[in-house]
């Protein structure tokens, strides 16, 4: 019988591709890559708007368990940070010491349910204070991944520096891209996405 | 404040896509057609392989909630019942009585929050005793969704007459459709989902 790979990305708007007229956002754009070099794959996309890590811990394991049978390969792809720095009320919607604890959280019980996790960074928008924020817990998520061995995917400061990417979201709503931002984006995590599935 | 439109389209497997390349299914393709004509939207893919009725009943709440926060014109696509009509061990995997009561709560559940609905038909196989199961079932749908006023798209049978479909789901895995298939199921789709999502 052939491999049957199922892949749940769970994470925020980045993930659900909000502002793609495609929709297909960056999660269609690598299943597609994968497709097209013999890797069929189920691709479910649990991402949603305005989540932090907080709100995606509480639904991961209820979405993903009825998504990921035994006897399939499954697997898990992540994405959050932007939400969770997001300042509200005059601090950071999550702290950053829970969002480290909360992305734990969720790779311990991936792991308990021996799902293999690709981590992929959270995105720039057009708001610099709020990069500075992001980009903080990009560090600490980098170091929780590699503690973990869980391959993380180092978007946001590649993200920064696209032209590309910078004038989509300005065309858009100032946080999302449309479809040559996800693009973009795709393009960036499709080398380490190629070798986590390879694994 | 613009219209902020979230729809949740929650079925099986032909909800999911499975089999588009693009991935993008039918779902994508109606999203692309509404967001074409004006109608920016959020699609949120809720459709999971080989689920039945009672199954998709079973997290139906759970995962709505979450993307249709309050203060959103929130709303859900059904599609469901080539799973209800599969035979395993002698028999349907869910009764028809059973599918069309299983229906009639998810109806009864997105009524309470306010959530209109819009049901699709379950698609035709490659397999006429399975698709003359599922033809009982879409006339029962048909019926319990005229009961409630909500709109029944009626795909069923104008997809058994589609040599697209037939062709792309021979082609494919014996159920499931390419690209081409979904673009023609969208394209019968398209005329009820634009009147619903005018009202």
């Amino acid at each position: 019988m052939n491999r049957d790979l199922r892949v749940c990305f769970v994470g925020d708007s980045f993930v659900a591709g909000v502002g793609d007229p495609d929709f297909r956002g960056w999660v269609g754009r690598l299943a597609s890559a994968a497709h097209a070099e013999g890797i069929p794959l189920t691709a479910y996309n649990l991402g949603v708007r305005r989540q932090t890590s907080a709100e995606i811990l509480r639904r991961f394991r209820a979405e993903c368990a009825p998504r990921l049978p035994d006897g399939v390969d499954a697997r898990v792809v992540l994405s959050f940070g932007v939400n969770d720095a997001m300042h509200e009320n005059g601090g950071s919607r999550v702290a950053p010491d829970e969002s480290v604890a909360n992305l734990g959280e969720l790779l311990a019980q991936a792991g308990e349910r021996g799902w293999p996790v690709l981590m992929v960074a959270p995105p720039p928008i057009a708001d610099d204070e709020h990069n500075a924020r992001t980009a903080a817990l990009d560090e600490r998520f980098a170091q929780v991944c590699a503690a973990a061995e869980v391959p993380y995917v180092r978007v946001h400061q590649l993200l920064r520096d696209s032209a590309v990417w910078a004038a989509d979201v300005r065309a858009g709503d100032g946080a999302h891209p449309g479809a040559a931002g996800y693009e973009e984006m795709a393009a960036l995590i499709v080398p380490q996405w190629r070798a986590w599935l390879s694994r």
